[in-house]
């Protein structure tokens, strides 16, 4: 199933994304949710953020490649994360496909992209096992951990550098029949390809950060874990489209503009 | 005014709490409030954390001392930060004024409390300025920032360290009259007082923080900022009762117990 989270006539709803169709329900994947019957034109409806996160969590550094190609950018030796860490981003910065990220006057051109994997968690867990993990989890989404490198140098914290408003594209919606082992990342530019990746080459996987974090923390409906990225993104410009494509859960697209 | 959220007859409610009285409301000050003429004795109700944060801030080390002896502990070098960068905390680990503290089994001897003031914001703002910062504010809480020294030194990020279950006891209530400057934040363990300090004696002051973070993002009703701490907490053992008190708005008191 394809949860999709969007404005029609006035108000914020979900439906499942059947074919070029959305069929509405009533309530939401996490709460409880009943059919209306009532259908509309998935090009008729203006997509929204397909979840407002509980908690935001974030794995951060999560890719060997990338953890090499951060380091020489931020002029570090490079610090293979010895083990699951979960980090955390922000609501503010979050925005829906097809909306765009507003570069800050003051930013400086190192704006980059990096393409994540996304899991939604459907419900309350705990103390979570390898062989049960997955059985909170309600689908999966994209994210663009959008990143200012210079703020990331210079700040105590990934405050602004991570979660500046719309810094946090996601979407176009969550897809519940995911085979993580089967994924593949790739990341355009203007429509031309510069990364891709199997999703699943994770230093530590969605099962091993599940595990970690229920030991000590509660898991909620609601709450998203951004898995991380591999590899290195080329300094962005006004006008630029990426596009975050993980078959089979969808294209996130996001046009970059700089403020005036 | 003072705004306490707790549980009323099988509901969570919001209300204004009038000497040993509650006069309950409908609807809440984040988005607008009835009153409905039912007033409980403040004694019979079962307070809740007075909000549910959409983004939960925190300055992390903004008391000059504090970062001294934090560095001392951590082993590392002092580092007063040069700026307001804002860091975060998860809401998974949020309980309420005289819920407990519960110590993993695994935790090390150094748990220890972090008193500290916490700003409640009721109105979404960007670019705040010097003058107009604190028109967004709803009032002032308590937080207390409980902390795992050990897994502080040894993570990558303050996940369990900070943010483990039932390590961010908040409340009593929300006082919206607060001169900042009279402030006096005292922390009792077992009734006896540990430490005492200026509340607003902070490296970078409530206004500093808004005005830096406005500048990048939109706050929102129920985001909160906690405002970081001063001096040193002894390590907390099992029963240990800690109440951190800022006159006038009241004192958060929770008690430490260790998981069997």
């Amino acid at each position: 199933m394809r949860w999709a989270r969007f404005e029609h006539a006035g108000s914020v709803r979900h439906g499942l994304v059947e074919g070029d169709e959305v069929a509405i329900v009533d309530g939401d994947p996490f709460d409880g949710y009943r059919p209306t019957g009532e259908r509309v034109a998935l090009a008729s409806v203006r997509l929204a953020v397909p979840v407002e996160p509980r908690t935001f969590y974030a794995a951060g550094l999560n890719y060997a490649e990338h953890v090499r190609e951060a380091a020489a950018v931020l002029g570090r030796a490079p610090d293979l994360p010895p083990k699951a860490d979960i980090g955390y981003r922000a609501t503010n910065a979050l925005i829906a496909h097809d909306e765009d990220v507003v570069i800050p006057r003051d930013a400086t051109d190192e704006v980059q992209y990096e393409g994540e994997l996304v899991v939604v968690i459907g419900r309350r867990a705990r103390h979570l096992t390898r062989e049960n993990a997955l059985a909170c989890v309600l689908g999966y989404t994209i994210g663009n951990d959008v990143s200012e490198r210079s703020w990331q140098r210079e700040d105590r914290t990934l405050w602004r550098a991570k979660n500046t408003d719309t810094f946090k594209p996601m979407g176009p919606w969550i897809e519940t029949d995911v085979a993580l082992e089967t994924l593949r990342t790739r990341v355009r530019v203007n429509g031309v390809e510069r990364i891709a990746f199997p999703t699943n080459d994770m230093i530590f996987g969605v099962v091993d950060f599940l595990v970690a974090m229920s030991r000590y923390l509660t898991l909620h409906p609601r709450d998203v874990v951004w898995m991380g990225t591999e590899g290195k993104s080329p300094n962005l410009v006004d006008g630029d489209v990426v596009e975050v494509e993980i078959e089979p859960i969808g294209t996130l697209r996001n046009r970059f503009v700089r403020e005036r």
